[in-house]
């Protein structure tokens, strides 16, 4: 129950009507007693940095979830990143430090990559293809880098970001095979929707699925409908598939940590949880 | 539930840890079906003007609750104010309108005098001495002044809050006696605590309680605890008296119209509140 002391979780982005976590973080709090409360605030990109700017005044606020289209911004408002955020070049988690600063840290890649790994996928020495190198997109190919992938495939309907992100993996991970300009899903064990292609009916597909061989794991980071036509789409070919929710829930452990919350499972998560489509 | 499509309505003043409307607002929500929250913000003074100008741009924002220490300053913060809010010099209330516009009311008084009147105080023609002359003691004074009483004391430990109410309220009604600079209790029918003397423990009492007659019915706007210090030495006296969230309850519907929700009655928001103490 809200009250006076309740500590306040911004959950910041535009438009917040698919934001899922409230509904998860939420029941969370209750069932635990943790005097804290997720609010979706709904603040446009042009109005971004300001709000920001006096929202960290605010005396309760614990930090703040942010998502699109704020997650590559805030790597430049905040005083300081994890190496995560830094590589991913977004951050999706600002922590008010007691001091007044704010961190930004990036748990969308830790998320997806724990959740395929728990799918049974071996990501050492693998190969994936990412699609989409925006804030998701990017920090999804930093923690697999992380994780140890052989080969990555980039792809963005804006050359600059993939060649951007390209070049950051590079550096980082000179052993890492790193191609980029090419959506061709054929070939890779692991191939990632991390476009929002698939927010609205009639979306186009963010590649062409009848190069997916039936073999490869297919993750999706669109969480507006847990089957998005992307992943009707694989699933119809036999492709094993994580869901965007998948990598909301098993991020969610790692943020609680994050903002000084008592953590739980991402299956106790689940089962809290009162997710509506 | 909160979820993405959630309207915000902020409860902006500090400190917060005394605030009551998030116990009383939603679980009343919850009880309707309404898509709506109310979240404690906590901001200092000097922070106000800049956070309240970005908070505007939420898109999810409905509006806010003002408290302590901010009410009298909303008035020059907003686009248009109402009368009830000029007269009083405060605004406890912000509607952000479809125009991005901010309209501040004023709804203390109101729900002070709905309170007092349902006690079976018969205001018109009366006496009432209003000691602190902040926000909540000036919009006290004004609707006492609309319903009609025919007398008024006014105090303030700053003698230019009270000086300053006095000149807006003879303004505004030239049949009313104002008298001012004295905060004795006797021979008035009604008698307000307005100042926050009773939200911290040790805090002197507001005015001398033996010359309070038993007849008299008291009046209190602090709600950190029901029962305040003061509240305890006029029941001693036999006095009736009116507990600090009888005025929060009042004003609720008038509010609830104000933001454009569904309203209620006092009663029922008494029976779904979940306050503590």
């Amino acid at each position: 129950m809200i009250r006076g002391s309740t500590a306040l979780v911004a959950h910041i982005g535009y438009p917040t009507e698919a934001f899922k976590a409230p509904m998860i973080y939420n029941p969370y709090f209750e069932q635990q007693g943790i005097d804290a409360v997720v609010v979706p605030m709904g603040v446009k990109a042009d109005d971004y940095p300001q709000v920001l700017a006096q929202l960290r005044k605010v005396t309760n606020l614990r930090g703040a979830l942010i998502t699109m289209p704020h997650k590559v911004t805030t790597v430049s408002l905040v005083d300081e990143v994890t190496p995560t955020a830094r590589i991913a070049g977004a951050s999706n988690a600002i922590l008010l430090r007691p001091d007044g600063s704010l961190l930004g840290d990036m748990f969308d890649g830790a998320g997806f990559v724990r959740g395929v790994q728990g799918k049974g996928l071996r990501i050492e020495g693998s190969s994936a293809l990412v699609v989409g190198c925006g804030g998701v997109g990017s920090a999804i190919a930093a923690s697999l880098a992380a994780a140890g992938v052989g080969t990555i495939g980039l792809y963005d309907a804006t050359p600059a970001a993939a060649e951007g992100l390209a070049d950051r993996l590079r550096g980082h991970y000179p052993a890492l095979e790193v191609r980029v300009g090419s959506n061709d899903p054929s070939g890779y064990a692991l191939v990632v929707n991390g476009t929002p292609l698939g927010m609205k009916d009639g979306d186009p597909l963010p590649m062409d699925v009848s190069r997916i061989s039936p073999s490869t794991l297919v993750g999706e980071v669109v969480m507006k409908q847990e089957m998005t036509a992307f992943l009707r789409a694989v699933a119809a070919r036999g492709c094993k598939y994580q869901v965007g929710t998948d990598m909301l829930f098993e991020q969610i452990p790692a943020y609680l940590e994050f903002f000084g919350f008592p953590t739980t499972t991402p299956e106790n998560l689940r089962a809290v949880a009162r997710l509506t489509y």
